[in-house]
């Protein structure tokens, strides 16, 4: 079972103070991104994979989508988006990502935001998850970046000249990687861009587009202490269809 | 027009001694991988872009390849590949892949290996490519790694833990990179994995499989040396399909 840091209340509270849990999907730089890889939500059938706080279900409600599930292993995150909304076509659902079984093309959209890299087996959610699409569904995620996960200790260094450099190392080496972002013990699975790839196509999934993520430079001129998140991305964002 | 850095005594002296000059495809570890991704060639056109001394053009004539013409900018390279084969159906042309156009629908498979990262607008190559190619016509070809093109200053350091690590910046900012591999002042071009994708999929290919290439735990085991290449991969490979 994949480890639920976020109902441990140190995590819980270091999480809900971060600017994507004060601001929403406004909190998050690389929002505006995502959102320009969706297909449009009008009558759209929505499932969202790790939904936290529900942000995104009560956005994707607003686009008119015809119905949307949350689900999340969390339960202090879907006690907060349950008191946050009283739109019908929302459902939340407690669910471990590693089990849940979603009803079969139920769905046209797949979602999920920084949900995936916590998860020992992707492929076998994203074959239950092809399984809920249709042919032409689409799928739509962000994960850390490879660069992030890799590192058996998380870092900048300086490269010869003095410019700040991150430290790359494991980067071939799957598997597990435990960090102490915002608590201690924090275990998160580390995957090549090519493993991620290969695990789409295997489970019945075009990609249509990859982004790797940092900061615009125009983002930049507005939060100057961001600069040094230009120099490695910090997420991938992955459209697919379903095929 | 690309930096023709072959033609340079000093670089085509310490070229012509390395591995995979020395040894050919035996000598350059990652073949293994990249011979996987081939399809079948008997009585397949195949075009090699960047073709150096022509190991791989002798290599595709033995697989039963119907025609092979190898591209090459560098003038001492074609002259030492010419000398190494009387194989009729095998032909060498000298040409600036910034500018060469290959015969429409005249090749079943496009390769190139380690060139494609020397080119300023590959997007414009792999246009002509695609007309190259008939529909389900394929494209093999092997690039730096991003992570290895990416640093304005290359070089290993180490982690917090004392654990080698490779410095990775400027990753976002596309573009020249001037490194001193072989000789002074080499120029080579960096591209995110993403701009990749998107070069093939904008220009009508579709990714079949991509490699983030380093040594594998077994050629570390019978090559110790190489155990810092498993911290971060050396080479991307492609395999992609006219559509």
């Amino acid at each position: 079972m994949t480890q639920n840091i976020y109902d441990s209340p140190a995590f819980f509270s270091a999480y809900s103070a971060l600017p994507r849990s004060v601001h929403g999907l406004d909190g998050a730089p690389e929002w505006p991104t995502l959102q320009a890889m969706l297909p449009d939500l009008a009558g759209a059938r929505v499932l969202d994979l790790g939904c936290g706080f529900g942000w995104f279900c009560r956005w994707a409600a607003g686009q008119g989508a015809s119905s949307v599930l949350g689900i999340d292993v969390s339960e202090r995150m879907l006690e907060r988006a349950s008191t946050e909304t009283d739109a019908v076509a929302i459902t939340y659902e407690r669910a471990d990502l590693e089990g849940f079984v979603p009803e079969p093309a139920g769905f046209d959209l797949a979602y999920s935001s920084l949900a995936f890299h916590y998860l020992v087996d992707l492929g076998d959610l994203l074959a239950r998850v092809a399984v809920a699409l249709p042919i032409g569904g689409r799928l739509v995620c962000s994960v850390e970046h490879p660069l992030m996960t890799a590192p058996v200790l998380q870092g900048w260094s300086r490269d010869g000249a003095g410019r700040a450099a991150w430290s790359v190392n494991g980067y071939l080496d799957e598997g597990p990687r435990t960090t102490d972002w915002l608590a201690k013990g924090v275990v998160k699975q580390h995957r090549t861009i090519a493993t991620y790839l290969d695990l789409l196509s295997r489970n019945g999934f075009a990609l249509q587009r990859l982004v790797e993520w940092g900061p615009s430079p125009e983002q930049v001129l507005a939060h100057p202490e961001w600069a040094r998140e230009r120099e490695r991305p910090a997420f991938l964002l992955m459209a697919a269809q379903r095929v």
